[in-house]
Parts: structure tokens; sequence; C-alpha cells
């Protein structure tokens, strides 16, 4: 799977994509991750990539050439299954939509900065709109690099331990039961008996009840 | 405004504090945002922070004796307003915790990793659980970017433009009109002709139900 991640700042991406699972994944063949700097794309004497809005108000705009070029050239090379635009306004992601993003091919993600993106890249490129969250970041890098995290980790074969990713929270609508490690006594905070038990089924259905506990106190929603 | 970040992975959040708003925040002395490496208090000789789970399972779970040394040094240097453990299953992020947070002088987040860490840690250290969506990552550490970045940027004096900040989606419970810059013409794409007419009460008044239009389509939840 291949992500082309155009951005302004390419070298605020530089290590989260060089550590842990995505370096990993990058090393196995199963990921390639390219980041492009927006700048190389611009035909102004200055590589300038934004200017004022239109009517007036606060912020740059980022403009729609350099955009259209960075994004002509890559398609000229291979086609791609969407060019996602991480934006507050978009879809919020979720596991679902992660998943579903796990088995395309190739994705564009453009991040925006400054005080937006002239509506026509919107109009003209962009297939899909991704928002992480109810809050607003200086830019779309951040948000990039958590899709491409979320994204890879369900790519068969990335994580070691096969059953690592389907045991994880919002998998099945319920999240994480507590879990413990040792010492069993922590300066007298004490590890739940049952989990020294060695009584198996016992434990599974502690944690079933436990993961079903922590939904219904924190997450009802994901219960209906 | 101090923030310190325990994380295994320190080289993964090198970058993104390295740029952008965040560099400037920290250059103009507004924001310190110092990464700590949790082996560094790993008190095992391979420097080890994880250990199996106890009741079996798969994957491995963060040990409570390192995070207790390191919150531990960190309290005995000044105090914290806050230890934010970053999990799937804490409260989702937004603005309004992004405020509240922007606020604060010192806060301490804790990054986890693998499967996840030992429930002692949560109980007896941290004050506050946020998780920044509804889905699953590597780690904690970009999630820890994320709240940094929505939070150093609401610290008055950290955008160069005052307004900034106010004008962006959420702050108004509004998503953004849609943004034109030059040119006005791109291969016949026209700018909305009421950008370019100079008349600014008709240009703010379309602006607003844009913004209103665009929440009513995409986020009537913001509405009510």
């Amino acid at each position: 799977m291949r992500f082309d991640i155009i951005t302004v700042l390419p070298g605020l991406l530089e290590s989260p994509f060089a550590h842990s699972i995505l370096q990993r994944a990058q090393k196995k063949g199963l990921a390639e991750i390219v980041v492009h700097n927006l700048r190389d794309y611009s035909t102004h004497k200055q590589k300038s990539v934004d200017d004022y809005p239109y009517g007036g108000g606060s912020g740059m705009v980022m403009m729609i050439e350099p955009f259209a070029q960075c994004i002509g050239a890559l398609k000229a090379e291979r086609a791609y299954d969407e060019v996602i635009f991480m934006t507050p306004d978009g879809v919020t992601l979720n596991q679902g939509i992660a998943n579903e993003l796990s088995i395309k091919q190739n994705l564009i993600i453009l991040c925006g900065h400054y005080k937006g993106i002239d509506q026509r890249i919107r109009d003209l490129f962009v297939t899909r709109e991704i928002s992480v969250g109810d809050y607003v970041l200086s830019g779309g890098e951040l948000p990039a690099a958590i899709v491409v995290d979320a994204v890879v980790r369900l790519i068969p074969g990335v994580l070691s331990d096969e059953t690592s990713a389907l045991s994880d929270s919002f998998q099945d609508d319920l999240l994480d039961a507590p879990v413990y490690t040792r010492p069993a006594d922590w300066n007298g905070h004490r590890v739940p008996d049952i989990l020294l038990s060695g009584h198996q089924a016992r434990i599974d259905e502690w944690r079933h009840e436990q993961a079903l506990e922590r939904t219904r106190q924190r997450r009802p929603d994901l219960l209906k």
C-alpha cells in the first residue's frame, strides 16, 4: 500500500514515519510512505504556495496551482483510490473508516495549513475529507500521520502478533479490559486475584465483564 | 506552559515539535516541551519497560515502576496540574478540553505503547484520560503531539494573528465558510462573485450563511 502525502512541512513528518510499526511496515515492503514538499510544485519565483483570501479576513489561503501540479504528477504515475483532504469539517475518522482504507492500494493525502486551502481544490480533486476529531490543529500533518498509523497497522503482516489488532479497542465495539503485569504487588497495590488464578476460562469471563463494564461507564454509545 | 511527555519512543516526537507553530511557541518562551525516555527510568539491566500480561493473552504491558520513577522525579521538581494518559478509552478530546488545558501551567502526558499500561498506573497517578478519537493507533505519541498542538496554539501570543484562533472551526460551534485565493479564474473555475464585490457587509453575511449551511449539511450535531 502506498501513501503520497502533500505538505508544506515535509520535515514535520520525518520522525513519525521513521519509528516503531510504521518503520517496520516500510522495511517489510508492506507500506510505502512518500512525503512531497508542496513548494516544489510552486510556479512562483519565491516558491510561495499561499496568498491572501478573497473577500478579506485573517490568515492565508493555500493556492490551487501547486496542489494541481503535484496531484497531476502523481496521477500520471499511477492510479489512486482516493485523494484525501485532512480537515476539521471532514467525516470523523473511526475504526470502520480505517478498516475500509486499509484495503486500498494508493492514497494521496493533502495537508492543509494556514487558514485553509482554496475551495476549488476540494471541489475538483478531493474525493474524501477526513477529520481526526473536533479540535483545531496547526495543520493537516499530524492528522495525516494519524490516518497512516491507524491504517498501516491493519495491513496483514504488519503487526507481529496477528491477533493483536483484532483484539484492540473498537474492533468489537468494546473498550479493553484493564491489563496488569509484574510485580503482583507494588507497594501494597495488588493485581486482581483472578488474573493470578490460572483458570483461563474464568479469566476470559472476568475480562469480558470488565470490558463490558468499562464500556458501559465510559462509552455507553458504543453498546447501542 | 510546560509539557512533560513520557514515552518509550522519544525520537518519534522529534520532528513534530521542531516545526511551525510549536517551534515558534518554544522559541518565544511561551511553551516548554520536554520529552522523557521511559527507559531511562527502568530499574532493569536491559532497560526493559514491559512484561507479559497477567492472565495471558497477546501483547506486552508497560510496567508500573518506570512510570512511577519518572513521574516521581518530575513531581519533585514542580507541581503539576494534571497527569494525562493518552488512551482510546479516555474522554474524547474536543475544543472545549483544549481551551481548558490551555490555561494550565504544567502537564505530564503519558504515552502508552504495546497492549497497554498496567492498570495501577492509571489508578494511582493519572488524573485525566484523553482519547483523540475512536480509532486504534500504535501508541500514545501522535495523540500526545495532537494535544500539545491543539493546546499550544491557544496560548495568547503564540499565533501571530490574534484573531486567527478565535475564528477557527469549533470555537463558535460553526464550521468555516469556504475560502478562496488567486487566481480568480483557474481553468474556468471561478471564485464566487460576491468575494470579488468589495461589499464587506455582504461578504460577511455570505460567509456566515455558508458556514451555517456547511455545518447543517456536515455536522448538524454542532447546531443543537
